[in-house]
């Protein structure tokens, strides 16, 4: 977007959209549009810096992060923080700290221990064993991002699901530039479970843990958020690694019905809004004087807001306030845009939660802000950006175990299979496969 | 790899390792080695495909199936089959295979009926809700190749999970080139259930399900195995649409325990050799005449396969036959390669599994071909390849199911939750999220 947008403090605010309108769709698809494109130039300098640390190992990564981080360390020890350190930063924190950080831990160990998936198997009429072997990954690296952006919160909400799951180990890197450390960063690490962190960052932490260093263990797997080259390096290394899903920017779209307070449904856009000036703040009503209270609730706060021109350049360039005909057209709407965060702010969410298809997270009634579960309700708050709950899920306990089919054929199982298989094998031309299959083929029809 | 190889009908054979030799990890390292990459001049013809049917839709789509499948369509209509055609091609086949597919499709349908999700919630102490929400995806894509790697099992595999997960509409693609259909993948679409098929392939049929166009409509992710093309083009749209995991060569490691015909074992092994030249056949036991007796099985039986240049080049090149020093060792060999395909051909295989972390799927027991897997026994043929079953699963209804996660408050969980939130939104300096969560605290702690 151009700069003459992003230096004025106060755009002219969220645009009014109705369903009415001639060119609704197409406001609305240019509200939504996003696409995530690495330039060429970033893609180089991923490619330079991968190949560096693969070929290199700890010399590579004690040299980018000289550069980038601008923190000269003598060798990985002194990049490194054992668990004793994390235990510190903890136990250095306030009160209340702790106890906020245990309660939500307490509270996202709870939700995600239902979610876990357990090993089953039968066995069929002719005794042969079908079933599935849950296992959990043997190591993850988490990836948590250093300076303005650093989130206790996030590192809760990668490292719980996976301790869970049942992973043996967890790595967390996290860059300091200029050796700045956030205790409450290290804290959540400790109070999460991880077992050590290297504080480095950027795309040489993403090859450190993707293929291994003398210091850092390779892992089998990397989460978490990071910038535009962390972002580049992830998706580069999917395949000899597993990833979680590449972020958009945030979103949340509420739908309300008119009887909730404008100053709250205000603040719960704001919240969004704050994230970054892509992030997108959408509410939608079939109550046109509600949209204007709501929108005179955001004119008046704004200017109490400590990130108000974040606010303000978020809500001007990606926000709507959007009237519609029905709260049949406000689901319909609700399903089309897929939010990251959908907030049914309306008297009876339980009539409508079923009737909604694709959403990250559902936050049902006036209460549930949508922060509450950023934070601490218990569910998770990585989820599908930029329309991808069309077809993906939270972060979840799903994402650190993975399944091993099984089978186990009975004699007289495998002659029968043997039969039908060495068929369709034949039909596709494949005659090892067939004979494998006949070797099988006993007396099983007599 | 070199001409020279390919063009020796019979190479001397699989390589035979002991993990006693000073370079047993370098040699199966070497063995494993597998990066798929794809060129810079691939890329940029995918770029331009991709970016033609974007922008012209079905003229395009026609224009590139003219050029790459020397197919002259007049419009889309003659390109897409309807379900009465897929009947048609099914009634058309010989009892037998009727039936094949039929016991084929009923087995995998049982087995994945058995993967499905459910919704759920609880209510925590305060009154609040809990839950996730299960939903299928709305539309799904399935590739499936044309020419001489068309196979119906894949059409099954792909299909069925989908339909058991409940997605609404499954779009199948498939080339014809010059006009050639294969009766076998339409009737196993029929049995499936697809509910219609377009004669389009290569990375433009990618693009006309990722983006849609008059006549393809767009879907929410495209499954299914392909070519360099296809892999590219799906890898380039991900995000935008879901994919499937980017298959490698397939792969089968059999751990024997020296009790199972060596002429089975054989067979086992280039069944997976005949798939093509880069597929992988290893054989693990502490029985060294064993090994011997199943290397001149292959010898013997080499002869007489119909695609022995294609197993004889797959052996050459990526066969192994590894003698261990003892079970515990084949296992830990096992964990390390991280099979798509694991065969114990054991006694006791049940006393195995449990200690096998990493693997697609498990073949348990001298009666358990891999092959019956590949067709009929019921769980998935598409499987993690190259070692990333460390990470990820068999093709599954997980794969066409996707989480929402639910939270309803209560006034007094939302006013507790909110005092929590408030102190950790306030140390990440997000103050809109703490006043979000301010707003809802009111009298809970009396």
């Amino acid at each position: 977007m151009s700069e003459t947008r992003d230096s004025r403090t106060l755009p002219e605010g969220p645009a009014r959209l109705s369903t009415r309108d001639a060119d609704f769709n197409q406001r609305l698809d240019a509200l939504l549009d996003w696409e995530s494109v690495s330039s060429v130039e970033v893609q180089q300098r991923v490619d330079e810096i991968l190949q560096g640390v693969r070929s290199r190992g700890d010399e590579a990564l004690l040299e980018y992060t000289r550069r980038f981080d601008r923190l000269d360390a003598p060798d990985m020890t002194a990049l490194t923080l054992e668990t004793a350190r994390l235990r510190q930063a903890f136990e250095g924190l306030e009160q209340t700290e702790r106890e906020a950080l245990a309660t939500a831990e307490r509270r996202i160990r709870d939700y995600h221990h239902r979610q876990r998936s357990d090993s089953w198997s039968w066995r069929d009429e002719d005794g042969t064993l079908l079933g599935q072997q849950v296992t959990p990954l043997d190591r993850v690296g988490v990836y948590v991002p250093g300076g303005k952006a650093a989130y206790p919160s996030s590192v809760l909400m990668n490292v719980v699901p996976a301790r869970v799951a049942g992973v043996a180990e967890i790595v967390m890197v996290v860059p300091t530039p200029d050796g700045v450390i956030n205790e409450l960063v290290l804290a959540a690490a400790h109070v999460a479970g991880v077992d050590r962190v290297v504080t480095v960052g950027g795309a040489q932490a993403v090859a450190a843990l993707a293929y291994g260093t003398e210091s850092v263990p390779r892992v089998d797997k990397i989460v978490g958020p990071g910038n535009i080259y962390v972002a580049t390096a992830k998706r580069a290394v999917f395949g000899l690694v597993g990833i979680d899903m590449i972020a958009g920017p945030s979103e949340i779209l509420i739908v309300s019905d008119g009887g909730t307070d404008p100053d709250w449904l205000a603040m719960d856009l704001f919240s969004q809004a704050e994230h970054d000036e892509d992030a997108q703040s959408i509410l939608i009503s079939w109550d046109r004087a509600h949209l204007d209270a709501v929108e005179a609730s955001m004119a008046r706060l704004l200017p109490t807001m400590e990130r108000r021109d974040i606010i303000a350049a978020s809500l001007g360039r990606r926000g709507a306030l959007i009237e519609v005909a029905s709260e049949a057209e406000a689901i319909e709407l609700a399903n089309r845009v897929a939010p990251e965060h959908l907030e049914l702010s309306v008297e009876t969410p339980e009539a409508m939660v079923g009737q909604i298809r694709h959403a990250g997270a559902i936050f049902m009634g006036r209460y549930t802000a949508e922060v509450l579960g950023d934070y601490c309700a218990g569910p998770n708050h990585v989820l599908p950006t930029s329309g991808s709950a069309r077809f993906s899920s939270p972060l979840g306990v799903q994402d650190f175990q993975k399944r091993s089919s099984l089978i186990q054929c009975s004699p007289k199982g495998a002659s029968r299979l043997g039969r039908v298989a060495s068929v369709l094998a034949r039909g596709e031309s494949l005659t090892a496969h067939a004979r494998s299959a006949e070797n099988r083929i006993g007396e099983d029809e007599d």
